[in-house]
């Protein structure tokens, strides 16, 4: 079993491991990202010395996840208050912030860490780290949470264990360590109570496949990988005993955003009578989203359609529609499982309440 | 708007266009078969002149579709029986025959074609070019009886016509010409009453983004593609009208197995409450098939998952479950459209009643 690894962390200038303790201050430093666009091919870790050099790997997607997002935000301004004077890191830090108008995680990483810069930048850097350091415990929060709540809700799996499919990335390059949904699958696979995850490929960016599999291969967790196509008849053949997904936005009735491809994930486990499970830090909820129905669904152009790793797919000029996320309604969730609670969407319970 | 494409016919020595009328006999003469491992990058016509070549062409999926499969097994005992005294034709068509186990219309295709041997070569082309007329006039009558039900279950599509969903390939490419499912959403159209078809690409082998697509552009049909995981969600938000999709089996209690992705289809127009249509052949339906649990799934193995048109998605050695086919219950299933007739599935109709 190899080392987890960390999407995103704090590295000091004499090149020793990143600190876990939010008060020893290595500072000077910089940034480590891992190049999530590289993978699963290679795994290629940038240093970031710049601000601008951050704002560029958040665009490419080179980091990627809320709760990573958030944490880099934070880290954006550590380096910027090491650098300039206090004067001027806000300004700087507004074109941080606004990398990407759509993650609020990343907005509310600036803003905190900007809080305490009259502090001076050791005060930044440590809420930079005490940020990091949150978002590992509430991983680790809801891994055990989630994998509590699968004992009440599958008590039946017998000695193979459980067998729990899952969408998309939610592992520890979407987080710090750990991450989300595939961080309960994980949980369950350290109790040795997993007989395997199910892996949905996520087109049409392949995050499922590229990074999902990256992950439980180096952890060491059995898997399978499945077309998203036979991710349905696959539950329907009853080789699944629960879904596992995460969110990027839950609205205030419990209805839930996450990308493309969860909904009929949830329509499958439904017709199966199986447990479907959002799993999300509590800062997705957002109780000023009343409804699924006041969730904008971004599309994002045909280009990630008509092609796969650049290689083109189908005729010239085939338009596409590309909903990067769906929305799945609470009805259909059996439980949103976050770092503080469980709240039990299908028998009525809201977010909010 | 272009021509219709023939993916297999008989073409005489003259190099004449193939004939349509079957008692005009075109021999000595040969195969012509579209390969359609080339689509959509090249299109290139095979002239298939031995059985071998006919087989290898079977095998690497060249030709596909059970009706081309059909009409494949029966010009390929008339090449046969051109080419050597009659007694040597049945082993060699034997051979053929299994190219495909699972392709019933290849062996009834080869059967047929033997059956009239004893009349001699100009008996079996007769035979073999009346299966081609006839899987012709079978798309005929399943276009329009396929559109005359979607004018009873839609009646409200309103002037900007109907937007119909399907998976796979069931065109022309897929039959001797214009097909299954698709014969309908092109007969919508040229009635005028099609908004858009809405085409899965059908990972892992991409047949609606590669297959579907070239054709609905060649026939000037106005279409969007989107991935697997989109389509439920894209259901779900009211984007279409119904779901029109082929058929491999169909059991006699109307459950039905085809391409991998079918069943989630099934479960999204159930949930939002619009219709879901087999359209196939009669021949599709067997009556020696109880009920969709006594269909086998094969299972295609990894290597088509973990590569996308021969490039790697996904670190190595990652395992991977591929089932070919799905089964969906036929109470899912609002009506089964044959070339004779309209079982109404959803309604508690039988197939084999």
């Amino acid at each position: 079993m190899s080392e987890a690894v960390r999407p995103i962390d704090w590295v000091s200038d004499d090149g020793t491991a990143p600190r876990r303790a939010a008060d020893d201050i290595d500072r000077p430093g910089r940034i480590r990202l891992l190049d999530q666009t590289l993978l699963p091919e290679r795994e290629h870790y940038l240093l970031i010395e710049a601000v601008d050099e951050l704002v560029e790997a958040i665009q490419r997607l080179a980091v990627r996840g809320a709760p990573a997002l958030g944490v880099a935000g934070a880290m954006g301004v550590a380096l910027l208050a090491q650098q300039m004077p206090p004067e001027h890191v806000p300004s700087a830090a507004a074109v941080l912030r606004a990398a990407r108008p759509t993650a609020v995680n990343l907005a509310r990483g600036v803003d905190r860490a900007l809080a305490v810069l009259p502090g001076g930048p050791d005060a930044v850097l440590r809420a930079a780290l005490a940020l990091r350091d949150e978002e590992i415990a509430a991983s680790q929060q809801m891994a055990c949470r989630g994998a509590d709540l699968l004992r009440t809700l599958c008590p039946d799996s017998g000695p193979a264990g459980l067998r729990l499919m899952t969408i998309c990335n939610t592992g520890s390059l979407a987080a710090v360590e750990r991450g989300t949904a595939l961080a309960v699958i994980e949980e369950v696979w350290r109790e040795g109570r997993l007989a395997r995850a199910i892996a949905c490929e996520t087109r049409p960016l392949l995050q499922g496949a590229r990074l999902t599999t990256w992950e439980l291969q180096r952890l060491g967790v059995p898997f399978a990988l499945v077309v998203d196509g036979a991710a349905a008849s696959v539950v329907h053949r009853g080789l699944v005993d629960a879904i596992l997904v995460g969110a990027d936005r839950i609205a205030a009735n419990g209805d839930t955003a996450n990308k493309v491809g969860t909904f009929g994930l949830a329509l499958a486990a439904s017709y199966a009578g199986i447990p479907f499970l959002i799993v999300a830090p509590e800062s997705t909820v957002d109780p000023g989203t009343p409804t699924g129905e006041d969730i904008e669904i971004e599309d994002r152009g045909a280009e990630e359609v008509v092609r796969v790793r650049g290689i083109p797919i189908t005729p010239e000029g085939v338009s596409a529609l590309n909903p990067a996320f769906d929305v799945t309604p609470a009805a259909l969730i059996t439980a949103i499982v976050t770092d503080r609670r469980v709240v039990r969407s299908g028998a009525g319970e809201r977010p909010d309440a």
